[in-house]
This record gives C-alpha cells, structure tokens and sequence, in this order.
C-alpha cells in the first residue's frame, strides 16, 4: 500500500512526493525499504504495489526490478478497503489460492528476520484455515498514537508465534488508558498489516460491501487487458471509500491476530520519525546540512538549505528551498494544519 | 557611514549584501532612508558616502543622484576612525571650513523634522565653537543593548536644544545600571551620530594617532586626483583600525553632547528590528509569505521560502532559499556564533 499523500512530513513530503518516496529514515526510500525487506518471501513476481497515478513513475524508479503490470495506480485514494481490494483482484487473477501479506510502504521495522517468520507463519495460517488476520505489535511504552487490539483466546501455535482470536480494535487511548493497556499485556499496537486469502477478502468485501465488492470485480476482469487502465478510471473514483479496519475488520466473520514484538513504527510525525524504533529521542535528530548551538533534542532536517539553530529544545525545523516549517514535537501533528492553512491562503505551489 | 558587514542579520544580510543594503524595515533600504532623512540639510554633492569596494556599487545603485567620487570605497574595512578620517579629508577639499555631520547608514530613526533641527543646531554649534560633539539619545527604556554619555554641564541652549558638556563614555550597563541611568536623567544612549568641523576631527586624529593621521593626509593628497585609487588600495588598509568612540572621543580636547529624543534605533539585532522604535514587540513581526499558526511575538521574515510556524513563542526564524536560522529573541545576538560556526565547518558559500 503505497498510495500515502504525504501531508505529515510537509514540507519534506508533497503531494506529489508522498512520505514513502522519501528517504526520511536512512538514505533508502521508505517504500524501497519495505521492499527490500520481504526478502525470499515472495518472488519479485508476486509483489505488487498499490500506488497512486501521480506517483507510479516514481515508484517504478524506485523499484525498477518489479514488472510493470504489478505496480496498480490508483486514479485517486478510495482509502484501505479498495486499495487491498485491488490489490486481491490481481493476486487471485495469478493464483486462486493466493495468499496475500498486506503492508503499508511507509512504515519502519527492526529485525527483518523475525518480520519475515512472522509473515510466513500468518500467511500459513490463513492459508489453512480462512478468516483475516492482523498482525499485532507488542507495545514497548504507553504510546497514544496507535490504536490497539484487544487479544481473544489462544487458537494455536506455529514455533514461537501463537495465533489468538481477535476481540476488538480500540482507539487511540489517552495515556491513562494506554498504560492499562501496556501493563495488563492483552493488548497490542494495531500495525495496519494483514494477511489472508485473496478469495477470502474480496468475499468479506461482497458480504459487507457489495457496492465495493461489484466495481471490484468489474476492474478485476479487466486487468491484465488492454482495457485494464479505462476501467480503472471509470470505476474505481466510484468506490466506497472505507478503511480496512472499520470497513471489513471489524465485522468480519473469522478474525484473528499474531502477536509480534519487531520493532516498528508507523512514522506518522517528525517527531516519530525521531523516536525511530525506540520511541525516545534526547540529542538532536539532524539531516542535511545543519548547525545547532546549546540546542537539544530537536528534529532538525534540511534538505538543501543550511540550517542553524541556537539555544532551542524540542522543535522541529524543517527547511527546504521554498518551504520552512518550525513546530514544537509534542505538535508534530498540527502540520495537517499548516497545510490546510497554506491552501486556504492559495499558497499550493508549495504542497 | 555605509561600512557594514552584516552579521547580525545573517542569512537575510550576506558579506556582499550587509544590513544598510537591504530593506529590513520598510520597503526601501536603511541607506537610502538614511539619505533621504537629511531632506534639506545639505545639497546632494555634499553628500559623501563611505562603504567597501564590495558594497560601492550597490550603493550607488541605490543613491543614483549622489556624484559618483562622493561614494568612497575603502578597500577594506579599518574601523570608523579610519572611516570619519577619509571623509573628513574628502570634505576638507571641497571646504576648508566645511562642517561634518557624521551619520550610520543603518539605523532607522523617526521624527524627521526633529531629527534635522538637530542635527542643524548640532553643526552650528561646532562651525561656531569647534570641539567634537556626539548626539546623544534620552533613553526611553532600561536598554542595555547601548552604550551610555553621562552628561556634563550644561553650555548653552539655542531655542529647543542645550549643548553640554560630555562626561564620559559609559559601556553598555546591566539592567540595573541601566535603570539608574534612566531614572538620572542625565545619561543618553550613545547612537554614535557625530558633528564637527573636518578641521577638527583631522587635528584630533593628528594629536591622538598620528600614524592614522600621515595615512590620511596621504589619501587627501591624491583625492580626487587620477591617483586616487591607487593611493587608496595602498595606503588605507595600513590606517590603524580604531574606533571613534574610544580612539579619538575619549580623548578629546573639546567634548559635546547634544540631548535629542526624537525615536531612534541602531537595529541591532533582528528582535530590535521587530521592537522598532518603541523598545516593545507584542505581536508577531512579520515579512514575506508567513503563516503563523497559535504564535506569537515572533520575528518571523522570509525572502522568498512559505515560512509556517505553529505553536511557537519569542522566536526569530529568518528564512532564505539556501539558509535558514532558528533563535530565541533574547539571544538574537548570537548570530555572530552561528556564522563564525558556519566559518568554521566551510560553509562559506551561505556566509
């Protein structure tokens, strides 16, 4: 699932440089890092990217070793459900049995052999026994920017992973809730990545959905034809727009979850990206070229510009040619603001 | 006195584009306010300008109507002695009797018509009774960003303004000298604003430094001749570097001051552009495409990059296609840190 807008990393990100086209984390492109990261999971013929029209040549920059056809623009967002909808309808046209291992492009996770056991073994389950599965993360901290899962029973265990029924998706919490959470050990970070049969989730979305599920299928007989990209841009603007989780999850009929415990994180704010794995941040986070003076524990990212700064603590400064952004971390997420206000103000050159 | 390199306002003011070129203030540049200040003071071929070969002809660009041998370009910086020194030489051709009023090109001052009446009285007082006089400002604030004259005796008075007798230099106090100062009465800011007859400064220099005194007669000589150049690059980067205040004033035989309180501010710093002359900032200071979001007293200036700030209090962020600075405004100051740094790691070309 590539098709992000980027709107939290402004003004690093664009619109037409979405978060996962960036090298926010290392010099890698964050979406060339979830690639690389499946490893021997799947041959490269069966990994497919789920992008948007105005980044697709982009991402086949980025992984110019995946076969065209397998890069799926959208002609705009429609959302989680009819992306990995899409996505299903290709799977199931090369393998009607096919498993798929939904993830997001723009996350970052530690310890990539344990990821790929834990896909292999969620990806094993479902094969057998149906149903949607979501991988949980075993949270670290009382964080109160995911939501969570709530853990049900036990059904079974492969090796070290254990495959626990699903109760419920919680919200964010507030910290007070987040601690229960963290302490009582039945809950984990919802990570936003799945695993199940194609077939099973394009059934959930006929059962649940069937506005969903019909333009689905129309699109899904015309991929791989010449007429793939028409009915694309006809039909798949008309989608229902619905998340993953509340659209399907949620009432699904068979639901399950595997705990996890790699590191991850979503990324989802400058200031997270300064936390990185950990979750902690104490010296300045710096990119590009950047001068700090008695300044500390600052995200300071320049992405040509220098940079300096003197005697300030806990801001993010971003500066790039023709935009600079300056918010205190534990604000990291009013950039959403600051773009709705440079859009207002009819500044959109630089969105 | 159009000499300045421009530190204090890096990255908007460059070693090539010091602070009396740009137009921080209102829309036209501090030298040419300076100028047009003086109104009908003096004719314009009586007006000398002396700034760097670097800066010589942007100056002109700016002062189109001045005579082009009335900007003086000193090859290299040596300090206002020097400065004053060259000038008065320049002024001493034209008229032996001539009369100096000695002004920054970088400050801003309001009031204009109390300003001229000043500086009349002043300049008469001199061509009359010889001596250097120095303008003092009545302080309207604890400052402790100035330096300080305490006044002597009183003169005489000629309709508004008393000419005293000048005590001493005071250097820039802490704020409870400053307060003691302005509850005195009988100490000004010294805003380095001069007048004396060129005769008077030159025999002073004379007295006090005669190595700088031979210098400058050497460059009187060939003023105005086709030597003048040449006799300039040679001579003048040997002239001893001092300042007036403490190389010729302190010492001076005959010493005025002349109380003014027309609104004056030397901009010092950026958080002094933003107080402007009123000592006082309580909203943000605004210049070029900035959007501040739940932010105030700020200073915040863009020359071409969307500046966006949010959540942020008593800031001064400046920013600039290829650089950019974050500081706190009560430590504005520290510009000077931030470009000996940037000296230091190389990045020169943003300097």
């Amino acid at each position: 699932m590539a098709g992000g807008s980027g709107t939290r990393f402004w003004p690093a990100s664009r619109r037409h440089l979405p978060k996962q086209l960036l090298a926010l984390a290392t010099e890698t492109p964050l979406l060339r890092m979830t690639f690389e990261r499946l490893g021997n999971l799947a041959p490269v013929n069966r990994v497919w990217v789920v992008t948007t029209v105005e980044t697709a040549q982009a991402s086949r920059n980025i992984l110019p070793e995946l076969p065209p056809g397998n890069i799926l623009s959208e002609p705009m967002g429609r959302n989680t459900a009819a992306c990995a909808g899409l996505a299903a309808q290709a799977i199931q046209k090369v393998d009607p049995e096919g498993v798929c291992i939904v993830l997001p492009a723009d996350h970052v996770i530690g310890e990539e052999k344990q990821f790929r056991s834990a896909m292999a073994a969620g990806a094993e389950f479902v094969s057998r026994e149906g149903g949607l599965l979501t991988f949980g993360v075993r949270p670290t901290r009382p964080e109160t920017g995911y939501g969570y899962l709530e853990l049900g029973l036990e059904h079974s265990r492969k090796g070290e992973w254990s495959i626990h029924r699903l109760r419920q998706f919680v919200e964010k919490p507030d910290v007070e809730h987040a601690r229960t959470y963290l302490d009582s050990g039945g809950y984990l970070w919802n990570a936003g990545i799945f695993a199940w049969r194609a077939t099973t989730l394009l059934d959930e979305i006929r059962r649940q959905i069937p506005d969903l599920a019909s333009g689905l299928d129309r699109i899904g007989e015309a991929l791989g034809t010449a007429e793939s990209d028409a009915v694309l841009s006809e039909v798949y603007p008309s989608l229902p727009a619905i998340s993953l989780d509340f659209g399907i999850m949620e009432g699904a009929e068979q639901l399950w979850t595997l705990p996890v415990n790699f590191p991850w994180s979503d990324v989802g704010s400058w200031t997270a990206l300064a936390e990185g794995l950990s979750g902690d941040a104490t010296a300045n986070a710096s990119r590009g070229r950047v001068q700090a003076i008695d300044a500390g524990n600052n995200v300071l990212v320049s992405t040509g510009p220098v940079l300096s700064v003197v005697g300030i603590d806990n801001l993010v400064v971003v500066a790039t040619p023709d935009a600079v952004l300056v918010v205190p971390k534990d604000q990291a997420q009013r950039v959403r603001e600051v773009v709705e206000g440079l859009h207002d103000r009819g500044w959109d050159d630089v969105l």
